[in-house]
């Protein structure tokens, strides 16, 4: 995951990337991309074996999980490597005429393999598997220092038109 | 729902406000009230009976909701009258150590109940509802142009830290 690893590693084409949903053993790898990440680094904790915490949110995503409705990460891989995940929420609520939403959150991509346009992919795959189980609309928060991140997004069609507010919390 | 009522029909204090969540019967009143706003009411579609696609939405919120992480809209009541609504998602997820959200959407208090913080109160409500189910942080998105809405979400200590960006799509 190491930017050196960006010059000797990469000799895989963009366009034989494969999309599949990520099973439990696939978890040390997605944390590994999901700390992969100037914020990220901060919030992850990787370690071998990988904390509880992480097994026990992946079955919370399956138990609210269906074929219909999923909750579930979407992988990137090249050949067998994973190199790109996002998480996929469809989302059902009544407003706007009953309208089914997707949701991302977790767009990470290794940085090894950055510039082979895996993100625009993995999205756009996202966008294609919402679409089939007819989402109306796709949205997402990103962080307002995140610059780059936005013109990224607002190039593949996305439209900054909402604040997206947060409060922490104190779990009881 | 019109403003005229607020002066002539509004007795009940506002601190005998009380939550439940949302059955199937609660629908039209639910409606009406995603209907009582600015921007909803060019969003929504009332009618008697109620257009059955916020049936069929009612009922993808119940499968994809549990106990322990639900996708439900809960109201705020005078009485038995519904004068308030939100759809409360508790969504889990990898990222920040696995980290519980939950999510707000479709938060409305009738126009004849203003002014006595029946959307304060909602908004506590759902925040304690999170913080028992272990969520650690709380977020919605809001349209840019309800600069009156953030103001209030600031007081009750959201930080519109995030871009919340869209994109509508065209379901195949």
């Amino acid at each position: 995951m190491s930017n050196a690893a960006a010059t000797t590693t990469t000799t895989t084409k963009s366009d034989d990337i494969t999309f599949r949903y990520a099973t439990r053993d696939d978890l040390p790898a997605i944390v590994t991309l999901l700390a992969d990440d100037e914020k990220g680094k901060t919030r992850e904790e990787l370690g071998d074996p990988l904390p509880d915490a992480y097994y026990a949110a992946f079955d919370a995503m399956a138990s609210q999980s269906t074929d219909a409705l999923p909750n579930k990460y979407l992988l990137a891989l090249q050949g067998t490597d994973i190199v790109g995940c996002l998480q996929l929420t469809l989302i059902a609520g009544l407003s706007r005429r009953g309208q089914l939403r997707a949701q991302i959150e977790g767009v990470r991509v290794a940085s090894r393999t950055r510039g082979q346009k895996i993100g625009e992919k993995l999205i756009k795959q996202s966008i294609s598997i919402s679409k089939s189980l007819g989402a109306a609309l796709i949205q997402f928060t990103t962080d307002k220092t995140r610059k780059d991140a936005h013109r990224f997004y607002e190039r593949l069609g996305f439209v900054a038109s909402h604040e997206g507010m947060k409060m922490a919390l104190d779990p009881k």
